[in-house]
């Protein structure tokens, strides 16, 4: 039997087939979760910040960590990016759910090479604080070595979003009982300075304008 | 080679074995991410709500969703539950990270006899929403019937918190660059009634209160 993985089994009215929604998912969202085999074969689920790069999503680690190895090493890999959007109250439980956003990407990482490394660091920078990247030293040959930075190729995938109106029943309608969306929205709260930050050091652009740009996807 | 799989490998010292922890994540927390494998034996990473429920981890789908079945069967599970508290901003991008709790569990799932089901239901629905259950009918037999509610048993489990300073080296400290870290909250904003929502229905108090109790958990 031939098992098509990306096939949207359930509430398939929710498949979103475009890869521009795809990319927003990825841009707007910070941790993925990665789904991958332990040596014995049993199921481990490892979060981590995701960022995309074109037609690939990186992820960077630890040399010493065990679950980079194995993705390193080309280990059979699942890759969900979730976003959560609210809450949808219907006239049932039955019918009450959530407004979300998943994409599962499968495939195997590759492993950028050190010639691409900084650069892709840097993207990863940029991606969780937009212009941070030059307002620091760059990286030492000796932080670079240390860190491996992987990349899925978005080639297998799917995404389903939740993003209706509850869906009662007539006899549920026209009932006594509210139906609407709370929309949930993530955002930055007041920049905290480090205990042994000098006090003439003051907050950069980037920080400064995290926050206006609004709601961040997590 | 025996494997521990709760073993923290990496940053042992955001290990945080202690079960109150674990228990606060999960009950802040919507949306876990399991892990299991595919008829194939790949990893997949399916999103849902997961309640907890004093030892266990409720999940709850329909009846005919494959992974729902997969899980019910008994197939090797690992769930992560993941929350993102901010973004950790040092004086390098090496030291520069996330604030987040990362819990792991891992196990099979029972799944919840029929007289259990509805009660487990009730349990969902107010983790989501407090207050909504009493507002609305009951489930009626054939809704209960089309849906599985699993238990995961809160037993091999690890959970790893990041919350410190930046941790930069002392010659970034002696430098310009800011540090500090930039907390991430998740809220509710203003309800949206359903388009044929009739208008004499008010707000009820579950929906009005949700707000109040302050940032959400995701």
């Amino acid at each position: 039997m031939t098992i098509e993985r990306t096939a949207i089994t359930r509430l398939r009215k929710k498949a979103r087939p475009e890869r521009a929604e795809l990319d927003a998912l990825l841009d707007s969202t910070r941790v993925g979760h990665f789904g991958l085999n332990d040596p014995l074969g049993r199921p481990m689920v490892i979060p981590t910040a995701v960022v995309r790069d074109g037609d690939r999503v990186l992820a960077h680690g630890s040399t010493g960590s065990p679950w980079m190895r194995a993705l390193a090493g080309g280990a059979p890999a699942c890759l969900a990016v979730t976003a959560l959007d609210g809450l949808v109250v219907a006239r049932s439980a039955f019918e009450s759910s959530l407004h979300y956003r998943s994409a599962v990407i499968f495939g195997e990482c590759g492993v950028v090479g050190a010639d691409e490394r900084e650069s892709a660091l840097d993207l990863i920078t940029e991606a969780l604080l937009p212009g941070r990247s030059g307002e620091l030293r760059r990286p030492t040959p000796r932080e670079l070595d240390a860190t491996q930075v992987l990349a899925l190729p978005i080639v297998e995938w799917s995404l389903k979003v939740s993003d209706g109106w509850p869906d009662d029943p007539p006899e549920d309608v026209a009932g006594d009982a509210w139906a609407g969306v709370v929309p949930m929205v993530t955002s930055y709260t007041t920049p905290v300075p480090a205990p042994d930050l000098r006090s003439a050091i003051a907050l950069p652009a980037s920080v400064r304008q995290l926050g206006q740009a609004g709601p961040v996807g997590r």
